[in-house]
């Protein structure tokens, strides 16, 4: 049974991305509910859609239902919505796909692998979107649903959904901390931070062609006990960065050679 | 006066790819210099240089002599090659330019923020070059030189650097370190370590419309206890990870909210 008809609930950034998306390649998307109808109405205005904010004017008739609300959310709304004919599917990276059970015969997950922001546009095509289903039929139907935004779809179970989205948390919300971390150094020393563009384009091209752990350099793998202690002594007015550089540091070196104090 | 003749001390990656470079804009290479005759030629052959490790062979009449070696060896060289008539130029992001003194009347530093690969071709075009001299004419001689590889030559001194070299470690080495861990997280788990590409490329794409502070995300900004506390325990048997993951969480945490324990 394809997908034609789709219920969003939430209005955050994945829901608007989402939302614009189905709705630039003319997937029908009959309401978008939120906890406030303001926001509901932010979004389903620029979709062609209804904004709700009451669970009981809920349209029973969509053929699914994308629920992308924070995870302590799902719960709640399940038990408020249930139960449903459509297939009923989160965007979670971490919440188990059997927390859906009980909200329809079909359930299932449609986690797109990406950070969104609500008002940078996101291509789509390219990202991959981890699917996981209660049934083949489900599979099959929320599979050939996400092929309409992704040229990427991959089936991954929830326990592999969760590594996939521990590594997430360490490539992209930590990896944007090192930035952070860098723009405040140069910011105090008012040097502009776009000269560490090419580096860091650089730092992401290497891993593409060569395994990270083969591609590490810089003081730490070198074990360059010199220019570490002198880092950490410029760092002497940032003991949050200090403690940062010292720990990283030592466990890189380690990488290299176990033995290395 | 115009930089014509180098002479490259040292043939590891940083000189590699700067000699390759200078040799494809047609800039005469005299000699490479290294401490294995080896790794001299092997250098020279590729640049049409001659080789050298002896440092009573190095030839007087260069305009210009590139030290690009680890940053201990350089004073030893310094004394070794003393004095030359040549701009003496050292290519490290840590080392002070006056560790140069003395080595000629001129001398400067030419650091290319970037990091090499030996195998992989560079592109210089659009890479930072900082520039730093010992007086006015040496300063545009040798901005006038870096001019012939990159589009991107900055004057700057040497405590600037020092803080731009310090910023480099995190947002190369240490972002490096946090896609290896990314990286083995999947490889447990037996997922292709690609499925992380996308999120990765607008891990960077973001932070070039948006400060780095601002565009940080995740469960550790939220202060979500609960996933943090989940993937806490998911690495409950790699307890460097753990430790990490931890303390860049908690680090987040306050940014977000001094408050927040």
């Amino acid at each position: 049974m394809p997908v034609n008809k789709i219920v969003l609930i939430g209005a955050g950034n994945v829901a608007t991305q989402i939302g614009k998306t189905l709705h630039r390649k003319g997937v029908k998307i009959l309401q978008v509910m939120s906890r406030t109808q303001k926001s509901a109405e932010n979004l389903a205005s620029m979709i062609g859609a209804e904004a709700i904010s009451d669970f009981s004017e809920i349209n029973r008739d969509a053929d699914l239902y994308l629920i992308s609300v924070t995870d302590d959310a799902i719960s709640e709304i399940i038990s408020k919505i249930s139960p449903l004919h459509g297939i009923v599917a989160h965007t979670s990276g971490a919440v188990e796909m059997d927390i859906l059970k009980g909200s329809s015969k079909k359930f299932g997950v449609f986690y797109p692998l990406q950070t969104f922001s609500k008002f940078k546009e996101t291509d789509f095509s390219s990202i991959p979107v981890c699917t996981e289903a209660s049934d083949d039929e489900t599979k099959l139907a929320l599979a050939d649903f996400a092929s309409k935004i992704s040229n990427d779809i991959r089936f991954i179970d929830s326990y592999q959904r969760s590594q996939i989205h521990l590594a997430a948390v360490f490539v992209n919300n930590f990896t944007n901390y090192m930035f952070a971390i860098g723009n405040k150094i140069l910011e105090k020393n008012n040097i502009p931070f776009d000269i560490l563009y090419p580096l860091i384009n650089e730092t992401v091209e290497k891993i593409k062609h060569q395994n990270p752990h083969q591609a590490q350099t810089g003081p730490a793998i070198r074990n360059d006990k010199k220019v570490i202690s002198k880092h950490i002594q410029m760092l002497h007015d940032e003991p949050k960065m200090q403690k940062l550089y010292q720990l990283i540091s030592e466990q890189i070196s380690k990488s290299a050679n176990p033995k290395n104090k």
